[in-house]
C-alpha cells in the first residue's frame, strides 16, 4: 500500500511511512491511531464519513476526524445503551432509535423476540450504508425485517409522533455539529411525548470526567420532565477518559426485573453488569445531588 | 515561559510553540499531553522520572516517558487498590505497600484509625521524594508517623518477612523495567509467606482490555498459591483503555463486611462501587473462567 499526502482524506497524515489518525476535537489531549488501511472515505450531506482499519482497535466509524466506534469495543456501547433499558421494560414492544448509524444499537435490539417494531431515524443515510458494508463487526450487516431505517432529522421525527413508543433510545455523536439539537430540552420534551404513557428513554450523556456539566445538564432536563431520572455507566476504552455515562428517564419507577433476560450472546452486558452500572462513583453521586 | 528542545528533558517535545508529552510505549496508539510547566525532571538509578503540569490532568508523575497518575484520577486507582482490600480485611492492623511510589496508596490506608503500621517499600526514593515535594494532590504530602517508608527492592524485602503483615498491596508500575519481578509467580509466593494466616494480598493487574494475557497470567499465579482469588476493576481515565483490574488474594473466603466502614472523604469509592467492582463484564468473566 502507498500512500502520498495529497490523494489521502483529511484527518489522515503519513509520519515516518506510517499512516496516523489524530483525533484533533480536543485542545489539550490527541489520541493517535495507527491504521493499516483506509476502507471508506467520503463526504456525506452533513459530515466527513470514513471506516478505517487500525491496528489496535481493528475497524473504526469515524466521523469529521472523530472516532465513533470500533470493531475492539463497539459492543460496549452498544450493548449498554440497548440492553439496559429494555431490561428494564421488559413489555415492550415498539421501540424507537435516534441517530445509532453503525446499526449497533438497533442489531442489540433485534434480538429480542418480543419487540415488533424498532424505527431508526438516522440522519446520515451514507454512515449506516459504510457500517452495513465495511464495518460488519459492529452494524452485523443488520436485515432483521422489524428494523425499519428512516432517513431523517431525528428532532422533526420525533415532534410528529405522540404515544407511540415504548423505549426510545437516544443513541447521538458528541454535542457538536449535527447532534447537538439531540441533547436540548425541548427535545427531550418531544421525545417524553412521543412515549406511551409507561414508556422510557435512554440517552448517551457523554464523559463524567471531561464533560460533566453535559452530563449534569441532561440529568436535570431529563429530571425536569420525568418523575423518574437514573444515570448509569460503562468503561468504553475508545472514548476519552474511558467511562461512560447514559441518562435514563421514565414515567414509571425504575425497577430491574425478577429475572434478567439478557440474550446469550452478549459480550460486555450480564445481570452482574445490570445491577452494577447504576452504582456510581462518590464524585459522581454528588454532583447529581447538588 | 520559553524553552527550546535541546533543554526539554527527554520525551516532551515543543509542536507549534505548545509542549507535548507523547507516550511512546505503545506502537499503534499514542496519547499526547499538552503541558504547562515542566516542574521536576531528574534521572534516577532506575528511571526517569518526572513531574509535569498538563492542561487536562493537573500535575502528572511520568516514568520514563509513561503517565503513571495524575491530579485529576490518581485518587481513583489509589482509592481502588486500598479501600477494597481494607474493607475486605476490617480487623487488618499490619499492612505492606510494595511500590506505590506517589504515596497515595499509603495515604488512603493512613485513614484507618486502626491500622497501626503501614510499611511502604519502594525502590525509587526520588519518585517519592518528587511526590511529596510537587504532587500533594495525590501525595497528600503523607507524614503518617505509622507510614514507614523503605527504600528497598520489594521483591527481596518480601523473601525476608514471614508471617507478619495483615495485607500487602502490590502497586507496582507496569511489568517492564523495574516492576518486572513483582508479576512473577516467585514473588507471589513469598507474598504469601510474609502474610499472617487470615492475610490477603492485592495487586493491580492490568488492562482486561489491552492485557487480558498478563491478568489471566496473574489471576492464575494467585489462584494456584491462594485458595480464594477474585478479580475487580475500576475505571481509570489516564490508563489505556480505561478499564483496570486488580486481583485480591486471600486465605480466607472473601467477603464483603456488613457493614462497610469506608472513610468519609473519598471521591471515587463508596458502599455501592465496593459491591459493584467485583461484578465484571461478560468477556472478563469467560475469560477468567478458562
Amino acid at each position: 500500500m502507498k500512500h502520498v499526502q495529497d490523494t489521502l482524506p483529511p484527518y489522515v497524515k503519513i509520519e515516518n511511512g506510517e499512516l496516523w489518525l489524530t483525533e484533533d476535537d480536543r485542545e489539550n489531549l490527541k489520541i493517535s491511531y495507527r491504521i493499516k488501511d483506509i476502507i471508506f472515505s467520503e463526504p456525506s450531506e452533513f459530515q466527513h464519513v470514513m471506516i478505517l482499519d487500525s491496528y489496535d482497535f481493528g475497524r473504526m466509524l469515524v466521523l469529521d476526524g472523530v472516532v465513533q466506534t470500533t470493531s475492539i469495543d463497539g459492543h460496549i456501547y452498544n450493548e449498554m445503551i440497548s440492553h439496559i433499558p429494555l431490561q428494564l421494560h421488559p413489555a415492550a414492544k415498539k421501540v424507537l432509535i435516534i441517530g445509532g448509524g453503525d446499526c449497533g444499537a438497533a442489531r442489540e435490539a433485534a434480538k429480542y423476540p418480543h419487540l415488533e417494531e424498532i424505527h431508526m431515524v438516522e440522519i446520515d443515510e451514507k454512515v449506516v450504508q459504510a457500517c452495513k458494508a465495511h464495518l460488519q463487526e459492529v452494524s452485523g450487516n443488520l436485515s432483521d425485517p422489524r428494523v425499519k431505517f428512516i432517513y431523517d432529522d431525528g428532532v422533526a421525527f420525533v415532534k410528529e409522533h405522540e404515544n407511540e413508543y415504548d423505549v426510545i433510545i437516544i443513541d447521538s455523536s458528541d454535542p457538536v455539529g449535527p447532534a447537538e439539537a439531540l441533547f436540548s430540552r425541548d427535545f427531550y420534551a418531544n421525545v417524553r411525548r412521543a412515549l406511551k404513557d409507561d414508556g422510557l428513554m435512554v440517552c448517551q450523556s457523554q464523559s463524567p470526567i471531561f464533560h460533566l456539566d453535559i452530563l449534569r445538564r441532561t440529568y436535570n432536563n431529563i429530571g425536569e420532565l420525568f418523575p423518574h431520572v437514573k444515570v448509569y455507566t460503562a468503561t468504553v476504552p475508545t472514548y476519552p477518559g474511558g467511562l461512560w455515562s447514559f441518562t435514563i428517564g421514565s414515567t414509571k419507577p425504575l425497577a430491574l426485573p425478577e429475572k434478567a433476560t439478557i440474550p446469550a450472546d452478549t459480550k460486555y452486558v450480564n445481570e452482574g453488569i445490570l445491577k452494577q452500572c447504576f452504582e456510581l462513583p462518590q464524585f459522581l453521586k454528588t454532583a447529581l445531588e447538588k
